[in-house]
């Protein structure tokens, strides 16, 4: 389908990216830069890439399709490093998690070359970021979320929709801001609220020894806490609103909790506690197994 | 080992304390009871109990092993339902989430035969309760927290401590009040939380469309949401006072995370997500794996 993948990143995602595509035989050749020039290396050692690129320009020279795989704050200056070689037949993506901020550094950055752009958010991920990580299943079965503009060539649109898809993804569009609201309420603010309990916990007199005790529950709970910290300090500042507003909402949710624990009102402690069993069985309930 | 084990709450965690015995080949025969009389005949149906007893004082009838695996809140009147039966002879335990509850509850309900009552807390589990669910490797690999009181017989003692190792389980001891410190922190005001996510979520006019696009993370982080409501209102009423006092803790601990987000302190932000991401991966690390 595609000659040749320019990937700007080759971390997990990037990395993934490019395992995925040659695996599903989507690419001929991929051509990897990452800001670190030992990532890039290892990237080619592990057959993540096959040819590691100086600078990110170099990375696109030649390629029709093109991922940025690299925190968003980083996007408008990415963007605009590679923005003269950006043809209207190339396709060009980022696995942002975060996306009206994306879509405002495009907009600034590429000017009347945005229709080449298609910003999509992968829903996936691993604690565990680096190349060493990346792994060709790692979008199989995940959702994937695209922004399009008004701008956005209808063609390259349809050719990232076919390609999420091939990869074995859900694609669905939505608009940025209507994305940010969403991703705020069901995975930054969780990402906040996991970062915190570390934090509450190691800032315990005793809290070593609390650790030692936890089990599979608190494991899965702040799974997510051991997140990569750059890319996570600028999906929250990116999307800061609607974090502080769900962070709004969340604080009002605990405090019901909590007035129900200080009035020993058990009648209510379990209906409540009933509705959120209920609401999380349901959420991930069939058709979807794991 | 043990000739008959009578076993009180044929659910989730007293089924497979049941089927777990039996594969071990440490029991002979089980006589269950269950509050419901249908919960005791689907357990018998499906092997995981040989005989239904009609009250918690005749499946202990005989039985030279007894566990207790009922909602905490409900230990003091089940103990002493069973109390005339008991010997010295005889090991019984629970399998509760809160131990200094269990303890003053045994200790009022047995008097002089609190000795041959082990208070242990398996920390194991899964997000869906019921007999249906039990499985034989629930406890394989598990801590397990026992909180002797200063009555408790050493021969009844060591008899738990080979029994649970026996099972594949790591045990330690504690007093009831660590434990329940040690809780709040790692297991209940988790759970308090990934609640009061759920209904943070789902009183939004389009929490229904954000639960739509949820993701592995988001997934984990409630895995303990969907945890059963008559168990959690009892654990958490138990332990009210630590579980309140950990929720100061977090809100703490929220209240920095919110402070530098508000700030635009990106700094910051990483430095304290760098922080807790160091601390989750150093929690799980080597030597156990998953």
């Amino acid at each position: 389908m595609f000659e040749q993948l320019g990937l700007i990143g080759c971390g997990l995602m990037g990395g993934s990216f490019a395992l995925a595509l040659k695996q599903a035989g989507l690419v001929k050749r991929v051509v990897g830069y990452s800001k670190s020039p030992s990532t890039t290396e290892r990237a080619r050692k592990m057959g993540v890439i096959d040819v590691e690129a100086p600078s990110a320009l170099l990375a696109v020279a030649g390629a029709d399709i093109v991922l940025l795989a690299v925190p968003v704050a980083a996007t408008e200056r990415t963007l605009k490093s590679i923005k003269h070689l950006i043809t209207p037949q190339m396709l060009v993506m980022d696995v942002g998690s975060t996306k009206a901020d994306v879509v405002s550094a495009a907009r600034s950055a590429l000017g009347s070359r945005l229709g080449s752009f298609i910003p999509a958010h992968p829903i996936t991920g691993k604690e565990l970021a680096g190349v060493e990580h990346a792994d060709a299943n790692l979008y199989r079965g995940a959702k994937v979320v695209i922004t399009p503009t008004e701008r956005t060539l209808t063609a390259q649109l349809h050719k990232a929709q076919l390609l999420w898809l091939a990869l074995g993804c859900e694609v669905s569009t939505m608009s940025p801001q209507a994305h940010d609201a969403a991703f705020a309420a069901v995975s930054h603010l969780p990402h906040l609220l996991a970062f915190a309990m570390m934090h509450s916990i190691t800032g315990q007199l005793h809290g070593e020894d609390y650790l030692q005790l936890a089990g599979p529950g608190f494991k899965d709970f702040t799974r997510i806490a051991a997140a990569d910290a750059k890319v996570w300090r600028d999906i929250l500042h990116a999307n800061q609103e609607e974090v502080l507003s769900q962070l709004q909402h969340y604080r009002h949710a605990l405090q019901a909790f909590e007035a129900a624990l200080q009035a020993n009102d058990t009648a209510a402690l379990e209906s409540m506690i009933e509705h959120a069993s209920a609401a999380r069985s349901q959420c991930f309930a069939a058709p979807k197994k794991d």
